[in-house]
């Protein structure tokens, strides 16, 4: 059950596919930044983010998507944007009725570093490390694409010890 | 060639067909509002909006879209909500080859009313005139989206208008 982690912007949408190995460790399949030029009107580099996104979608077949739910931004033209972006995205998961999942920022530093106030740096070391990467993945959107499919693979393995717990325990 | 305005919102879409008559006269082809289900994810609220559009799109066969340029919102949330309905209007638009015109709320009240700090119900009442209604279009958003076409419309006559002036004085 791949996961896919998107990281929207207008210029720069970042995703990344990740996978659970047998043993619960996490593998990055894939991963990769979507660019739009920027004298190209909006409708065009929607168009370009949106066909991105499906043809990963049905390479990969991710069975979720995890994105960030970001309620801050520099202004609000620049809100405006990210939101476009984020509209499109979610309506390529819609396409193929992958339900989608958010996570606050500080929740996806919780889970990748264990600390909600955790540094962009410290964010890329500790995903190289989760993910047995030979570097650290320098594609910023990338790499934030990748840290919120760690955040719902690491909550969902969560919910499942749980549950586990539960049922062990004569709960259900 | 009709042209589509459209007022773009998560919770309502309001769109309006407008098309010119042979006098310059401006008629009101079709009008609507496309309204999501609150308590529905994200996901699926924007491919109602984006099957709705594109429903009036077939249909019709608009030949421009026009839509404002809006750059105020309540606060960062309802920026990124708004851009998110923007974006999937946008990539309908695409979708099917469709020119997109934006022009900012202060252009459209001047282009409707004549008066950039126009009232609502000033705009309201003065679509109603221009497009010889029976009534005002009570439906806000298809109002809304009526006022931004009518605002391309009057844009492009007076650019042909200064064309032609052009033409007849030999500037090109």
């Amino acid at each position: 059950m791949p996961i896919l982690g998107i990281d929207p912007g207008m210029g720069v949408t970042g995703y990344a596919i990740l996978a659970e190995a047998p043993a619960g460790r996490l593998i990055l399949k894939r991963s990769g930044e979507i660019r739009t030029i920027l004298r190209h009107p909006f409708p065009k580099r929607l168009k370009h983010l949106f066909d991105g996104l499906l043809q990963v979608i049905q390479e990969e077949l991710p069975t979720a998507l995890a994105i960030e739910d970001t309620f801050l931004a520099k202004n609000f033209k620049s809100a405006l944007k990210l939101g476009q972006a984020r509209g499109v995205a979610l309506l390529a998961a819609e396409f193929h009725q992958i339900p989608v999942f958010e996570y606050t920022p500080t929740a996806v530093k919780m889970a990748v570093v264990g600390y909600g106030g955790a540094t962009k740096d410290q964010v890329q070391q500790m995903i190289s490390r989760l993910l047995q990467l030979p570097s650290v993945l320098t594609a910023e959107h990338a790499a934030d694409a990748a840290a919120v499919a760690i955040c719902h693979l690491h909550s969902a393995q969560f919910q499942a010890k749980i549950e586990a717990a539960k049922e062990r325990s004569g709960e259900r």
